[in-house]
């Protein structure tokens, strides 16, 4: 794994997703190393990080095959043997059993664990992570598979870490997604309430920058258990909620299209589309909510002109403009027989369209049988100019029907 | 930015990006660490890779406030000191002269330099590059902007380092995009000529399993000119296409949606769509390639069952099922008058519909005014349904469109 990481073969998720768990568990992290699939170079790389830190985790190379060597290189490390355990070697070929396929021989290598070292009791693939202690520092080999390494780091490595750097409290945190804002808008907004969390202390407030999924605040509380914690955070939510507003749209994975569908379905109201830049970009991402269906009628996707006047009975004239917006918006909502619409047409380049400048966009939403139409100018690359049209609607969508009118 | 990317709160693409630029250009790469931002770890971090390496490229750190320290660490690690070098600074305020903006005072820091070090004459940004050298060993330091740190790279970094390393060969690589064959099958197919290959040594076939964008096959040639390089290239594509045939959509970054846009422009043919559980994804996908205009007519997102009825005339029944995604073929094409269409209808889950569990789909193409419908299962999450649906079925377009039937 390691060489395919160096050679940008495949990028590294793991070494991020980890270090922001050791951030989140209060442990801190001084250096992530990356090396190739070579038994000295790991080895060197493992004597050093022996050396400046208290505890190491081994992500990856734990594999049946060849050039998984991160076990050899921990037992060459810590002066000791691979050793054979027979009871992992029984629930690796369990795994193999209750998929209904035989072992290769060459997978009971991966029950080869150095002499002394704790297998861990999560194994949620048929690769077992370990812990090897030496010098009282503890060396923790986990496979490179994300979601088994995950669920390895989370439900093994980090409560040991955690024990044995003597952390009893607990830091937990809440993400409060904004669409609308900048960031300086946001923090001015905010200045005074983070302010005062600076003298309490029971609770931080960062920004997280996240393009297209907006602006992220994050909330996050330390507390002796996970209970005060929340509490903390529900507190501190009602708090921010009511300094910035409605530009907040979802709390952590809530994305902009559930908060759609949520705000439409609470109504009782039905949705349809007309988009034209945006080319069916607004109905695949409101359809990759499941259960998207008891809401959403569907779309028009009127990417030529003539579709816009023939189905949607946009009077001829100009396509990206307020008159063809609103028509769109009106045609969706009769053809699809919805209580709601969007309608978007727009400019997405490279070249010029109507005499209009990539960039220009018109957006529109149809509540309560009232069309509200807005021009918006996106000075970005095709791609983002779509992008920022399907979140900018869906957001004026949701911001209305929340409000009813 | 060290510890930006330790707590995992910004990806680290950087790293992959240069260590395939490195892989291309024939230099080994053995290690990469992230470090915090602190100076006696950076240093420490540095000491090491001069220690264990014959050059080293820094990325980040070098903006202009308090915690970008990676000049101060190569200086400490050198041995000299910063010098402020007034054509650096006078290339940084012409940088926000051409902006209009006023240069802050604090972006002066970023024209000291450690003494000796040559700046890299390439700077797209405000920040400079340079390279220092000690016991014949190079550091270069970038900036993180990914960006600046490409064009530096690419443009000064790597032929020095080519240089340096006396190599005079070139490598270059040419990627065919493949769908519809797995890995094992295509290795198989091609085992003869990478067997061949192996003896000659001119080229070399890799695979690269990327998901949804198919099966890539990438071929590298080193020759002493890229001219050279070219041929080669141009040679193998020939034989490597005689052997695995259609299954190649594009090349390098030609998309699936390019090839299919591309076929029905070459035939002057255009398309209409008829999206059930996609929900307007592949029209997203379609509309993302810039001048989809001519061949791209628009499509019916028919999400709500009576949609189908009413406006494609799929007769009553249930909507998964052969009958009704043919109805919905040539409604799309009468609905929008278009010569080709693309129909899919499934079940894209969690829960069943008309009887069928999630994964079951239909798809259809119609070309020439014949409907072809095929059923596909797709043991996957609701996500890798869609989009194994949408690619699916665009392939199948495209090798009907390619044969003009």
């Amino acid at each position: 794994m390691g060489t395919e990481l160096l050679l940008g073969q495949i990028a590294d998720t793991n070494s991020s997703w980890i270090g922001e768990q050791l951030a989140l568990a209060g442990i801190d992290s001084h250096h992530q190393v990356k090396v190739g699939d070579n038994l000295e170079r790991i080895r060197a790389v493992l004597d050093q990080a022996l050396d400046r830190s208290d505890s190491i985790i081994m992500c990856g190379g734990l594999g049946p095959t060849q050039d998984d060597i991160t076990s050899d290189a921990i037992a060459a490390a810590l002066g000791v043997e691979l050793v054979r355990r027979d009871e992992v070697a029984a629930r690796i070929s369990a795994v193999f059993a209750s998929r209904g396929r035989a072992m290769p021989e060459n997978n009971l290598r991966q029950a080869d664990i150095p002499e002394g070292a704790e297998v861990l009791s999560v194994m949620p693939g048929t690769a077992p992570g370990f812990k090897a202690e030496a010098g009282g520092k503890a060396v923790y080999a986990v496979p490179g598979i994300p979601w088994e390494m995950q669920q390895m780091v989370s439900q093994c490595v980090l409560p040991d870490l955690k024990r044995r750097a003597g952390i009893t409290s607990l830091i937990k945190s809440r993400t409060l997604r904004t669409w609308g804002d900048s960031e300086s808008a946001l923090a001015e907004k905010l200045h005074g309430e983070i302010k005062r969390l600076d003298q309490t202390g029971e609770c931080t407030i960062a920004f997280l920058a996240s393009g297209m999924e907006g602006l992220k605040v994050r909330l996050t509380a330390k507390a002796p258990s996970g209970a005060l914690a929340d509490e903390i955070l529900a507190d501190e939510e009602r708090i921010v909620r009511a300094i910035i507003g409605d530009i907040v749209f979802g709390v952590d994975d809530e994305t902009m299209e559930w908060a759609v569908l949520d705000a439409l379905r609470q109504r009782g109201w039905t949705l349809a589309l007309a988009e034209s830049l945006t080319g069916g970009l607004i109905g695949a991402r409101l359809t990759a909510v499941a259960g998207a269906g008891d809401v959403f009628r569907g779309g028009l996707v009127s990417y030529a002109g003539d579709v816009k006047f023939d189905l949607l009975e946009v009077p001829e004239g100009p396509v990206v403009s307020e008159e063809a917006v609103v028509a769109m918006a009106r045609g969706a909502a009769e053809l699809l027989a919805a209580d709601c619409a969007i309608a978007v047409t727009g400019v997405a380049g490279p070249d010029p369209l109507d005499g209009e400048d990539p960039g220009t966009v018109w957006m529109a939403t149809l509540v309560n049988g009232e069309v509200q139409a807005t021009r918006a100018k996106f000075p970005f690359d095709r791609e983002r100019i779509r992008q920022l049209t399907a979140v900018s609607v869906l957001n004026n969508l949701r911001i209305r029907v929340l409000a009813g009118k």
